[in-house]
């Protein structure tokens, strides 16, 4: 119960707002969820769709005040910053296109800002949205929400340790089968967005979850990448982005690898996994058993760590809530990421000092992503020629 | 996001007080987080220790409105039936001997009651509630929570529906290694009242988790315990109450089982686990992997059915928040109870009729549960001789 | 390549017979590549049929010198005795009941006994067989083959060396679904004669594979069993033999454990696994993948170890071919069964000392095989009372 | 039991020589094991080593009739060409630049040859070699042993019966760790043959390993690679030849996939692995674990195939000896690629048709092996340029 437990007397919970999100959206309850999980955000105010009609749906439907129910991100950024009790952080769930417009809305007024990923659909966009960042007084959090993942955190920690050498190989791949078949002329809100160019950006599932696994890597590692080679392709016919990504990496320093995404995988859930070997060390972890991290040193017997068991180190304890051997999953990585934020945002209001232990995905991290997604696409059309990241 | 995403119009957030739970509890902390969730409950009341000044600083580090932080549940049960906005239900997640009185106090003005298992630490108390709640017009939940686990419901969909033909074999177990010391010794607040007979009763493994697995195997098969023959031992020197049962089963209608809970099985993290074998059929379910369940028909290759994957049912469905390959875990199946509560005690507030879906472990279930224990404790008594449930 | 790596020069070939393992039999086929496999063997004789029509065309078909076809043991102990190159073993693997007069007959001669388990079908022969084996010069070696996985030596290494402390809980399992339903009524041979207590003895699966259980139990702790108390029953109707057995056992020294046999359990093909706890340490292995032996050491995380992986000693390098992620199974540890045979069988014809790490189940290991059925359908009949082993 | 158990009666044993192998080695003595396992040949001739006196050695300790021990494969090829029960077959076990030279010399005598992988040290002995057999009148048998496993087979199987529907994405690796360090540098026999470009040709763990995996993917999709791109590495300073290769691969009719080789993953043992995905299905295979085969159904749940299970067709039960549950390994499916050189040595010998089920990786398998190889190191030198293979 390390979350909770830890804390002598919580902070008043910071209060929320929420753009996109509304009835039938995925990622915007996830964030929901994750706010509320420990307790440290309330819900408050919301433009939860692109409709005035459905964005009081959807509000009514979650209780929010009627009068914080908003047509529109501006308007609902003009007026909370005018409220004694205005929102103090907003939570950006749309598709990608909107992130840059609606973050700036909020940064200017000095809300802090929760943006689901990727960060924008150009990287135009992404760079002057790092700008205004920079400018801003309020955080940006880039919910890459696996870096939430405890043994995420201690795998890091075994790489930052030494554990496994001097890095020589990252293997990340993200495999999904949801877009196996043309979901998206079927009305499917998810798959119409993310396979359409104009509100994704460049990548289909290189922008989705190619961003992901590319992030995970650098997280864990602590590598920078150099350069890739890509094979992107769109396996579904009449489809307008990649559905599928075959990319060489290759890291500053020396390290080498591979990164494989794909959406029409049959068989593949959700399906993102990392291995890195070093040479002293290697560690594989998987998302879908995310409690359990790989350990192998050399010549030694592979070792299982789990969460909260023996072996797991302070950076996993800091990110779980329950023993050992209770599993913890998606929404409580998640629900890690708005803890960062919290503590970020809840230093920043009373001045203290800043755990440096608190890590979360930055504005940077997202231009990062979608530089390597415009990277993929630009050295596929290449034919593979390797890029400069 | 079957939970949140159904709900056109959430009714208001039940209000929620809170026996126990205190500062270092575990408990306490995960029925909170299961209670918040899904955003069905609000906790706004507690007595949350033993002693007015830490129930006091648990109340104030969760927020909770001064006033309405008591020194004893008797005063809570008191002043929160007098308020306008007094809770409507209460989370009793004290040690098990005081479950009925706590209980009593709440049932009798018709709050409702959420309370951790086992029931009680006697039988004689057991039956006792039993009869008040039926007496009472306040609802009873008994939180054996991994009923709550939605691959647990949908394998009781599948004995239900004949895929494992006659159940003939019910091999259930519950391992854990955390007592396998003298941990009581240290002042470790969960070992030593779990392993003190005046507030756990008769079991200690048996009871803590042993009516879990007991409690499991029931749920999913349907089967209804006949008699039990078991050997019940203390390996730690010193410690007072069980830490390790074998306990042969017989159902009625003619199904054998085995049920084996540990608490010193050095490895085992929180190992509950259950496998039934028909005359069609089979399942595996592990809590600790809990998004999997293996069915195996007769002459065809097993099958692993994957939380909101191909083949799991909708009464695994209503359980679930987020797409398959997003694990959840023990939080998820714990809060699943909640909302399970939640519907319940809104049906009886508005009137409604019952989604005939809502199943939650009720105190029969708890009666069971208590005479199980003691049954165990008999049976071994007598040297394993077979005693009837 | 430790097997045939170590060995600078191979003695001869060991001239061996079968009696029993025809066409359409299994385990004969299972004996025969066991002895071949490393070249330690030659079949050179064989009695491979109840009727001499086909044992003569058994014999054909493996290509046996027809002077060496025997139509009955009798003839064959006899005539080969009576050889200056005749067998020097014999591997008898026809039904329970008649080991005893097949063994007995070549051991009168001096010829060594590799015979297939249960010992006997009675305890009264087992006794019988285990006095004519201590007055023979002959050899006796029991196939007891799980005893040979590499890693089930390593286990009782780890074991022996104090790695688990004293042990507390043993669980041990074998279970199987070829039974669930009437096999033996369809001809199926196999199903047949295991069935029947005329061939098999007094326990079904107790006799196949609850001995196998027992033994692999005993053989990796060292413990000796004390009593058990035993619910054996038939499942499927008109079946003359238990199909599922759940034991409780108390070990000498205070360990408790489980056992589980089935024959009916549906998807499970050939289970059998072994779990131990100790004080400081806990094990388990299963034999489907028993490449694999997890170890946990009391406050570590657990460890893999595979066979000639890191942390594999040298008892199980004794018993392995190729390099570790090369794996080796059932045939191989059947085979390293006969490897220890050969180990004895040479050691005793050149007088040389037998290499202390040889081990191979006994005739007392069948002995007590045999009374642990026997025990089992005794408590069983004394509706589950504790019986001395 | 079905090798053996289907023979009605088997043909005499096949008599064979062995080039390489002598005491040390590795290969050598997996060779005669799976050549012995299932009585299908008989080890009478070697010229195990390149010197005459470990030559001498070598045959002793295996018994070999001295005669027949030679010091030179050259003198071997004539003098038992000479015999009239001269060797029928030959083992081909030396280092790949030796490859071509002894097989021209046995093929040219009517012996058949089955010969290690990779075929040869360069492409131009390749082809050459190609052309001998072509012209010979004896079969020229590639030991891609992997091919050899029941499941591998029934992967096969899957495919060509359309179950994955059309292939898109193949993903195959093979990850060891041997070599993370200079093993070569401690006179380790294997590593420094394995690192020399003298013996190996110009791919180290390409050629030794990469082309396993790339005969694998070939071998179970039926699809031809069509070009590549690599980024061919060597980690470890000092060694000669690559120890890391990341390979994007595009098949001909559109299938886009992944390998992967190391012999510096830290933790990875023998991890060949193949994954394939198509319209319709997905199937996942390990070496380590070969018992077991995935398979995805679009829309069902994951199926798990065991050999000798549920499932599993003929492709795999013609290459099985146990049931289901009686793990077979690396000697068995090795032993399998000998049970196909001995029946299409058997049907040329006796003139009958030749079962069309016999399969076994052909020379020009091995042609393409090599072309792989060399694609890979070309296309690596031009930055990983995509090059026809």
């Amino acid at each position: 119960m390390t979350i909770e437990g830890k804390a002598e007397r919580r902070p008043a919970r910071i209060r929320l707002g929420m753009v996109g999100g509304g009835i039938g959206a995925f990622i915007g309850a996830v964030h929901r969820i994750a706010a509320r999980l420990d307790d440290r955000f309330e819900l408050v105010a919301g433009a939860l769709s692109s409709t005035p009609e459905r964005s009081r749906k959807s509000g009514a439907a979650l209780g929010l005040d009627p009068k914080r129910i908003y047509a529109d991100f501006r308007e609902m950024a003009a007026s909370e910053s005018r409220l004694d009790d205005g929102i103090e952080a907003v939570a950006v769930v749309t598709p990608n296109d909107s992130h840059y417009a609606i973050a700036r809305e909020f940064l200017q007024r000095g809300i802090h800002v929760i943006c689901d990923k990727p960060l924008t659909s150009t990287l135009a966009d992404a760079k002057r949205l790092a700008k205004l960042v920079e400018k801003s007084d309020a955080l940006f959090v880039l919910t890459h929400n696996y870096t939430g993942y405890p043994m995420v955190r201690h795998a890091r920690e075994l790489v930052k340790a030494g554990a496994l050498g001097e890095i020589r190989v990252v293997q990340v791949e993200y495999a999904q089968d949801w877009l196996a078949e043309p979901l998206e002329r079927t009305g499917q809100k998810q798959a119409a967005w993310r396979t359409d160019p104009e509100r994704s950006g460049a990548g289909g599932a290189t922008g989705d979850i190619g961003t992901h696994a590319y992030n995970l890597a650098e997280f864990v590692t602590g590598l920078a990448l150099d350069a890739l080679a890509a094979d992107v392709h769109t396996f579904v016919k009449g489809r307008k982005l990649d559905d599928n990504a075959h990319v060489l990496l290759r890291y500053k320093g020396g390290a080498k690898g591979m990164l494989w995404c794909s959406q029409v995988a049959v068989g593949k859930e959700n399906g993102l996994k990392l291995r890195v070997y070093g040479t002293q060390g290697g560690l594989e972890w998987a998302q879908e058993d995310p409690n359990y991290l790989e350990y192998f040193e050399l010549g030694e017997p592979r070792r299982r760590i789990t969460r909260s068991g023996a072996g797991a180190g302070a950076a996993a304890a800091r990110m779980t809530r329950t023993p050992s051997g209770h599993p913890e999953g998606y929404l409580e990585g998640f629900a890690n990421i708005y803890c960062e934020a919290a503590a970020a945002i809840n230093a920043k209001k009373s001045g203290a000092r800043l755990d440096p232990g608190v890590l979360y995905p930055s504005v940077n991290d997202g231009v990062k992503g979608v530089a390597f997604v415009e990277a993929c696409v630009a050295s596929s059309r290449r034919n593979g020629r390797w890029v400069k990241v």
